[in-house]
């Protein structure tokens, strides 16, 4: 209801502004015996940390993770992980013009008409900085997965206009951190850059998407309908700032499909049991995993932060007003944004996998899980 | 968990497969005080109804609803609102080839994977035959809406590659229910009747989409982040049966477009309080209502029972197998999907509505409220 | 929020009013594969039914229920089981003095109060014949729980101020239901008859209380804290009508017991793990079994309906009154509220096994587990 | 689940072991523009405090509370309030012969069966520290209440056999602080601490029991059944660590009494509305609140750390064993228990006003309501 509760049984609960203190994040339901330190879960946080590249912003945040409580010499203990993260580097006096008179597409208005106040500062709750809670979060879900044999992965496959071509699983494993922009396609990598620079340079900012594939989830994950893997997705992928978009399989182009073309016939899999042809369905059919790739893709509009002027009105004195937006921000959202989108994959699957009494604490104390990142050729997306 | 239960105090139950003895549906949460009899839900109930046309199912169901509980002398009296739906027209026999063979792309083999057992009939719990109790839920969030001056509708903008051009609500209100595929502009219903048709002949089906629009939802309706408006909308039309993209505001195209255009600037209203000067965001702003209309679409796949031949395997004998699905189908799926998405539409908002304490019992007993269907000029989707 | 929800893997979603058309509960999370009939749920509700008795009310309801789904050739599929329950002897008539003019100590004011309207007959949504719902779900709980090896009991320990001595968790199995009382000790049935009779001919009612004890209950189930053991069966018991205490271990004596010899010291048991010597905390410690069995008490207050003559007021012509309720009621509540008891706990307990991942699919089908009945001799209760 | 969530609309989320690094909880659901400092805080917190007296543990806990979100500029935004208390003083090598050979009754041998390990230092999770929490979350509870004119007061009213004679609501309110028991009957006081203090002596502990009242709730609060004003008053005081009895109205008691005795007949209130002429139910009928004062007892049984020698067994070992719990404990709870019932009433309560629609935002920044402390004076606890 209030909107920082996430997970059923592995349940996420965030707190914090841009501006405020500090963040921080409860995390309950994660399972006993699991091996993790503050350096796990500062490692996806330092993948999401702002100032990483020329193309973030340069707002100075170390983000440093404090685990408060759950891990005891050296392992979960099963009791809720309590983690904080201070603010450092917050510049309020910035944002004193906005204050009554609310910048383009932010959500300055809406939550002052919401609540009757707001934390201003930065945005304040509005503001992404609360994704750091996420991607803390995350870590530890990833960390479980892993030793079950599940891995999520993300790239940006598409800036503005320019489109990468599809890169397998792998492919996106070993490049995507290559790169500024996080796309697993080195050259189109180099095109996107030059394109975000041109739009940084103009003062201008562009929209763009992830693409996100996970393997080795087991069948049978997922309940029917409002519990269905794509539901539960679906929300998870739309409470990420800016998103406006979640497409799963063929998602927006199963339009123009017809019935016989994006069926999926089926066959007998290495191990005798029936595995689709092909996974036009991404993986997911009556809302339950078929043991294929899980696919899609999520698009982040441009960040609404531009240096360009804007206009506006002051709602104390009734003025219409230009503004120009200073503060640090950034040009384009989907580099900082795949390992938030992984952050969230990773904690829906999770839950699902707990939710499917899945995972299996005996095997957390040992090596993590195998996956095969050749997993199944038939994805269409990895041909 | 389980699949069957949507809101939070707008509270929809559901049971109930396609040749079970009947489907059923609790409705928690509905104020006191409002008008409410069989025939209201019934009007909805029959848009959703197979066979009302050539191109829907010709399965016999009369669909009628009875209500046991939570309406007295024809006013809803705060308590559980229980419905039940008798299935009439099951004929189970037809899928005994597909109970251990499954058909490609139903949720035949998911199910068994997850339950070890299903009801096969019809496609027992995975089958659309569920939104029958979603759009009799719908059906009362409809009416306290009505109340309240908020409206949604929703028309079919899409049948394979054959697209509606952009039509204004009043015309979604007055052209939607004129033809058999729900597409609020006449020559393009026309021409998505042919193609459907043509497919129905080649024993295939064919995807499509839906837009929907929701007017006069007050400023600061929603929640920060999990809960934002989006997000529950995210789940609720992932939700929706076949439906494999979600999209609002801008949707998908928001990659291609700069933050500059993107942004929407603030003017002052004819009330004197901002307003945005487009509403290229969707009516949504950090995840909050600004009170300009909320729009978006969603993608459903094409009907994956088709009379063409298809590949299967029987997990039982080991065979690869040829097989037809015969029973009664819909050859597309946006007709009937609309009073569906408009069902799980008008529960979201008025869950939302609830929770923000926007529903005023004293109104429910007077006339509907008042919207204002050219209510701001400036929506991209309806210049 | 709507008090109509109860559990969180084990899910129970109720409708109903005493008068209105029917009952209805519908049932998600029961595990797939387990053989249920209606017949199993009528033996259940058959222990609950009015005009079983002289001491029980003589509305004449059959309470035949129906299974509309999740079951299918005699074995459920997993997916939620909704039933139903016809009203059948309703004579609101009698209820109409009381529409403005509440009768003492029923809920009639409070919904009015809460919901500006209600429905008055028999008490509506109020009146304890909600509890059929309960009913049927426990009954579907009772049986995951025997194929696991729980076993719950309840009889009628108190009424007025006649007490049973304690009796041993045998005697409750094989003597509960051999007195309309529900008393396991024959003795005290009688007199408790025997007072239960007096009190119905001077036109007056009396409370009672019942004992409960739960067998067979892995080590290890609860959560820390809100979701212990004691913190959901304490919401489960306090929602029973009429009940206005729930202890458990040596409840409201615990007061006046020194640590030394409330505190249970710990041996060895048979199978070489510790058992608490003794048993003063009810099976519960840190909120989580031991593995003993958890006991407990509920006591529940006097009828409200009862023919005396009572005062109240008409707030509509604001007159002071006399009324007298007429009706068909219970001079006592506890014997038929032992079914209802015995109910809750049931649900309570299967939740916390599904949570605890301690129900096996593959037991379900199998012979019923085995309950130790003389399973640890310490319990203070059974010596 | 994982129980450390309480609450609907107002949600309390905790986490934190006893010798961890610090405590924390998140407060959503918390209205926006309440005043509020970490002051208001702290002032509960320490009447929580250890060592505030000779009869509480010694450890030096400052309890300093740090709000690290959902405040600015002194009230507050509406979003989730994060707060930390750092743990200072953990002597946890006291702990260590504990490990594996379980303290007779509390959550060690539990704890330890249920998630494979645990935080032994000083009772990790289980440890009564975590109420720091609930009283932090009910000191903002109170503060919103206090606007709405809502009181909520507690007292001891039983140690050992030493009960205290029925006390009015103002009686509690100005003497409960006044002496170390927190009994708000002078005389009873001292006999309390007399026996508290020779259990001390001895390395015993004892029992005992808090009342409660609470003043000024609206009329029509609470929902039926599972949502109860009682089952969820339940649920909250199960959850107080030690309680082991929640009693409410006539309690236990109500076994014996007669239902003509039992109800309460109507009368027209001052107002001219319909007031119990008592009030038996203890301010509750349906589960619904009737404006009168609700009541009630909590009993918790006597602490279980004690210096007295005990046996136990060693799981590694597999011997029998005498330990003597060191450490620094409390000989009785009820008076650090009467904080954090507190807690919980204001917790439960504010959630009530939240569903209800009672909490006004513009009463918030104004004058705190009025409660009539002589509210009702037919209250069978306060003649």
């Amino acid at each position: 209801m209030n909107g920082n509760r996430f997970g059923r049984l592995f349940q996420v609960t965030t707190y914090g502004e841009s501006h405020g203190p500090g963040m921080g994040v409860v995390v309950s339901g994660c399972p006993a015996g699991l091996e993790l330190d503050e350096e796990t879960i500062q490692r996806e946080l330092d993948r999401r940390k702002p100032g990483q590249s020329m193309i973030t912003t340069s707002r100075g945040e170390p983000d440093e993770v404090t685990i408060n409580s759950g891990v005891q010499d050296g392992y979960t203990t099963g009791t809720p992980i309590g983690m904080t993260i201070q603010n450092k580097d917050a510049e309020s006096g910035k944002y004193e013009p906005f204050v009554t008179a609310p910048r383009p597409s932010h959500g300055d208005f809406t939550y002052s008409a919401k609540f009757g106040t707001r934390n201003w500062g930065g945005g304040g709750r509005s503001s992404a900085r609360e994704t750091v809670n996420w991607v803390a979060a995350g870590a530890i879900a990833k960390e479980v997965l892993e030793h079950e044999g599940v891995q999520v992965k993300a790239h940006v496959n598409q800036i503005g206009d320019v489109e990468a071509p599809e890169v397998s699983f792998e492919e996106m494993l070993e490049h995507t951190e290559d790169n500024d922009v996080r796309c697993a396609h080195p050259e189109t990598a180099e095109e996107m850059q030059e394109l975000i620079e041109d739009y940084q340079e103009r003062g201008d900012s562009i929209g763009g998407s992830i693409y996100f594939e996970i393997r080795g989830v087991p069948r049978g994950l997922g309940a029917p309908r409002f519990d269905s893997v794509e539901a539960r997705l679906g929300q998870a992928m739309m409470s990420v700032p800016a998103s406006t978009a979640f497409e799963f399989g063929r998602g927006r182009d199963a339009r123009t499909i017809p019935g016989k073309e994006h069926n999926d016939d089926w066959e007998f899999g290495d191990d005798g049991d029936p595995v689709p042809v092909e996974n036009d369905h991404g993986g997911l059919q009556g809302g339950i995993t078929t043991g294929e790739p899980i696919y899609g893709e999520v698009t982040l509009h441009a960040p609404t932060s531009i240096p360009k002027k804007q206009q506006t009105v002051d709602w104390e004195t009734g003025e219409q007003k230009e503004i120009q937006v200073v503060g640090r921000h950034d040009p384009v959202l989907p580099p900082r944004g795949v390992p938030v989108v992984e952050a969230m994959l990773n904690v829906t699957m999770l839950d699902f996998m707990l939710l499917g009494g899945r995972v299996n604490p005996d095997r957390l104390d040992g090596q993590p899980g195998e996956y095969d990142t050749d997993y199944h050729p038939s994805s269409p997306r990895n041909e």
